[in-house]
C-alpha cells in the first residue's frame, strides 16, 4: 500500500559531541520517508526553495521516494535549522531556525497521490494537518505527529484533529504537556479519550509506549553504543513504523507492535551517523538482522 | 539455593501525591527480602533498635524470611526515613533521616547462614560490603548495590569491591557519575571493565539495562497506571532478580534476563501501595500471571 507523508525538508547544520555536519539534508519528512522506504512505496508532499541543492535530490532517488509531490518553489528558500547537542545528547539547543518555505502553503496533492491509503501528517500547525487529512477521506490509517508549540498555541485545533485521525505520535514531555498527567500510561489514556484510536509516546533512548484500544505496549530502545547524531530519531522511528504498517496492510495490535519494533531498529541505525548517511548504507537485510537480535533480546519466557 | 541479604531496615514516613503513610516498615533489605521470598529461601542480616514494633516482625514472618540474622539491639534505635515524592513521582525529597543503628556495626553472620551461595550486599559503605563479601568466599553469586554518596566519598573502596563481586546494581544517574559517561551502554561497559562480570542499570519507569560479558539486554518497565508509592521499587526489583537466580541456580544469560523480568514484575506490584502492603496481598501465581503478560507484550517476532 502507498504511504504519503507531509512535513519539513530542511538544510541542517548539526553539532554534536562527535563532530559537525554543515548544510546537510534534514527535515521531518526526509527522515520519515527514507525510513519508510525500506517497507513500502513512499510519496512525498513538501516544498523546498530554489536554493535546494541537486545533491540532496539524489538522496530521495537513492531511497526510491516518489517526489512528484515535491515542489521546488521559485522565489522561496528552503527551511534551515542549526542545532547543537550537548554532552548528554538527550539535550539540544536550536542555534538558528529559518522557516522560509515552511511558512508558505503546501503544494497541492498530485492526482496520482489521491489513492494513498496510509497518511502521515508530520509535525506542523494542526490546522494544516486537518486540511490535508480531509483530502484523504478514504485513507485506512491516518497518523499525526505534533509538538509543544502547537499544544500551547493551537490547542483547540489539535484537539479537533485528534477526533478525525487514527493515531498520534508525540514525545513524553509533549504527552505530559497535552494532558497535564505525569504518569505516561495515564497521559496516553487521556489522549486516547480525546478521540484517536491509539497513541505512541516516544521516549528517545528509553524506547516507546503504545496505548491502543486493545492494549498497552512498552518497548525499550535498541541499546546503542555509537550515537553520533540523534537528529531525525523520532521521524525515522515514525517512518519505520508507518512504513511497516503500509507494507503489511494489517492494523491488528500484533502488527502495530511489530511496527514499533521496526521503527526502533531503523531509528537505531539513523543515529549512528550524521544526516541520512547511515540509512544510505543499509538495506532491508541489515534491518531484519538487527530486528531478529532485538526480538531475541526481548524474549523473556 | 539460599540467598542472604544485608542492608537497611527502616521505619519510614512517606508522602506521595496519593497519600501518606506514617511509620511504616521500609528499608532496602526489607523490600529486597520480601521480593526475593517468592522465589527462594531468604536470610536477613541486619540490625534494628529496641523501638522496632512487633507488628513489623510479623511482616517478616508473613514472607517466611529467615530472621536469625536480625538483631534487635538494646540501647539502639531503628533507622528512620521521612520522604516526600513530588507530583512527578520520579522526583523525591528526603525530609528527615536518622541513621541510628545503621551507623553501628552489623551483627555477626549466624553459623547456619555461612553456606549461603547467593549474596546481595544492599547499599551501604563499600568497606562494609567488602567485609561481608569476604565472609562468603564460596558464594556462587555476589551482587552489590551502591549510591552516589559512596561514588563521591568512598570511590577507591567501591572500585576495590567491584573487583571481587560478580555484579553491580545501580541507577542510571549513579552509573553516569561513576564512569563520567552519558551514554548508558558506554557507562555499563566502563563498569564491567572495572571488574564485575555484569552490571544492571535501573532506570525506574524506563526499565533496566544489563551489560553482561555475553551480551547486552534492555527491558522496559511494566507499564503501570497505578503508582501509589515508588519507595522500594529498586530494592524489590533487585530482590526479584536475585531471588529468581537463587531459585533456579542457573547463571546463563537467558536466566539473568528472565531474572530481570521477574524483578520488573515484582517491583510493578510493590509500587501499587504504600510500604509492603501490595506485596503482602500477592502470591507467586499473581507474579507469574503478570510475567506471562509482560513476556507476551515483548514478543515482537
Amino acid at each position: 500500500m502507498s504511504l504519503i507523508v507531509t512535513g519539513s525538508i530542511g538544510i541542517d547544520t548539526v553539532i554534536t559531541p562527535e563532530g559537525k555536519a554543515d548544510e546537510v539534508l534534514g527535515g521531518s519528512c526526509t527522515y520519515f520517508a527514507a525510513a519508510a522506504s525500506y517497507f513500502c512505496n513512499v510519496r512525498l508532499l513538501a516544498a523546498v526553495g530554489e536554493d535546494f541543492p541537486d545533491a540532496h535530490d539524489a538522496v530521495f532517488r537513492h531511497f526510491s521516494i516518489d517526489t512528484r509531490g515535491l515542489e521546488k518553489r521559485k522565489g522561496s528558500k528552503t527551511f534551515r535549522w542549526t542545532g547543537k547537542y550537548l554532552e548528554d545528547m538527550n539535550e539540544r539547543e536550536t542555534l538558528d531556525v529559518q522557516p522560509n518555505v515552511l511558512a508558505e502553503a503546501l503544494p497541492p496533492v498530485p492526482e496520482p497521490f489521491r489513492d494513498s491509503r496510509y497518511v502521515f501528517l508530520a509535525n506542523t500547525h494542526p490546522a494544516g494537518q486537518m486540511e490535508l487529512r480531509q483530502q484523504f477521506p478514504d485513507a485506512r490509517l491516518v497518523v499525526a505527529d505534533t509538538m509543544d508549540l502547537w499544544i500551547n498555541t493551537a490547542n483547540d485545533e489539535l484537539k479537533a484533529l485528534l477526533k478525525v485521525i487514527d493515531g498520534l505520535v508525540l514525545n513524553d514531555s509533549e504527552a505530559k504537556l497535552l494532558t497535564g498527567k505525569t504518569n505516561l500510561v495515564a497521559a496516553a489514556e487521556a489522549i486516547v479519550s480525546m478521540g484517536s484510536k491509539f497513541v505512541v509516546i516516544k521516549k528517545g533512548e528509553h524506547g516507546c509506549l503504545l496505548l491502543h484500544r486493545e492494549g498497552v505496549v512498552a518497548l525499550p530502545a535498541y541499546p546503542s553504543r555509537e550515537v553520533h547524531d540523534p537528529t531525525g530519531a523520532g521521524d525515522s522511528f515514525a517512518g519505520g513504523m508507518m512504513g511497516y504498517l503500509a507494507g503489511c496492510d494489517d492494523l491488528g495490535l500484533d502488527s502495530i507492535k511489530k511496527s514499533l519494533a521496526y521503527g526502533t531498529i531503523v531509528a537505531s541505525f539513523n543515529i549512528e551517523a550524521f544526516s541520512l548517511e547511515r540509512m544510505k548504507q543499509i538495506t532491508r537485510t541489515d534491518i531484519d538482522a538487527r530486528m531478529a537480535g532485538f526480538a531475541d533480546m526481548l524474549r523473556v519466557a
